[in-house]
């Protein structure tokens, strides 16, 4: 919750969650080894924190077949959520990919059951194939040109082609697609300007701000181990106040 | 879950919940808004990835009656906190404090309920009676040593006098009292060695972390608005297999 809202203090039109932060915060790795139910208390409890839309990262669906993936998508949807970042990720052990054709029937289940429940649910559909498809790396770069393609045939309205850092690379990829294209902020990717310059419309912090905010804690109990001081916890923290004022009651 | 691992790894040998970071966190207020079913599970959360002990911040208790306190004591045990922190405010929107006596009697019901339960509890008598009692600061002073002296007969493991920060105050309050005392690490206050040098047994963070990860979070915010780059983000980031080691299966 208090993540979220810093960021749409700050001015952001929506929020999304990050899967690794929302996992690892409540003690669970990556990969979809949440407990569902802890997840969607989650989703709740943030989206009902918010003024801005929230959208869910749902990893690839929790579950292997069409009906536990539409459960998954209509339980985040009555969390509050008003989109998903669903990847195509099909085993997160051996970073094995869905056939291009199976996430083709998820992601046309997905928008036929945000439809059925009356949302304009927004898709964003990520692919992993150019970091775990077979090939060299331009093999690799084909393969998610590919397969975002046909998602957006299948009814994303967003398409996030994870792993992309290379400007020429990106813009190339925004001009094989027709549809809106997100990418992570990462080292070694352009700066908002350059990235808005070759098209890109939407930008993922992913997990970089609990990356960089458990680094502060760790600096912060490294120095009280060493130092017996609290110099790094104090200098320009924020107050009791500022912080109760992040909490606010459910609205929905 | 993350907060509490980060301090683990770095070598404290417990870890305490901050009732304003826990709650906050959550989407609550501080002041025993949380639900107390979200207490209960986050309590597990954490307590189920550590390995050192953990003891549980629970306000006054969730309840103005004994059966009330009693249940929150008894559910907090059995969620995995072998300690609690229990203060002595009855009124957290007019921060007025319970009577000497009543806290007593409810002090006694902790001891008496943890002992029921075969559990040798820490139990953290925290005072707000410095900061809210009636008088002037000499009078307040007073107040928090009779208050604690009461409290520590009543079974008190701890004493936790908040709001000191004057090292003589602090080397005065440890001279009147016989248990270990606890204070909280915030602006003002000594360094660890000068707390050890005048007798101080054990150093509380609070909110602290929580107050400078935010602090952080909103700069990470701000550049991106202000400049549309990551440097606060990125600069010194854990990685995603940092991240991950720091959730783990619940033990219990």
């Amino acid at each position: 919750v208090v993540s979220a809202r810093v960021f749409e203090d700050a001015g952001f039109p929506a929020v999304v969650t990050s899967s690794a932060a929302l996992s690892v915060s409540l003690g669970y790795p990556d990969g979809e080894t949440i407990q569902k139910e802890e997840l969607f208390a989650a989703v709740r409890r943030i989206a009902g924190r918010l003024n801005v839309p929230l959208s869910a990262d749902i990893e690839s669906g929790f579950g292997a077949t069409i009906p536990e993936l539409v459960d998954t998508v209509r339980r985040v949807i009555e969390a509050g959520a008003v989109g998903v970042n669903i990847e195509d990720i099909a085993n997160y052990e051996k970073n094995t990919l869905y056939s291009l054709e199976a996430q083709v029937e998820r992601l046309h289940a997905v928008r036929k059951a945000s439809d059925s429940l009356g949302i304009q649910l927004v898709i964003n559909a990520r692919s992993d194939a150019y970091r775990y498809s077979a090939g060299d790396e331009e093999a690799r770069f084909q393969e998610v040109i590919q397969r975002e393609r046909a998602y957006e045939d299948a009814g994303a309205d967003c398409l996030y082609p994870m792993g992309l850092t290379d400007k020429k690379r990106i813009a190339s990829f925004v001009k094989s697609v027709t549809k809106p294209v997100n990418v992570m902020a990462r080292k070694g990717i352009p700066t908002i300007a350059e990235l808005e310059s070759i098209g890109v419309r939407r930008l993922s912090l992913g997990p970089g701000p609990i990356y960089a905010t458990t680094a502060l804690l760790r600096k912060i109990a490294q120095e009280l181990r060493e130092k017996g001081s609290y110099e790094t916890m104090l200098t320009g923290a924020i107050t009791f106040d500022e912080l109760n004022a992040l909490a606010r009651p459910i609205t929905q």
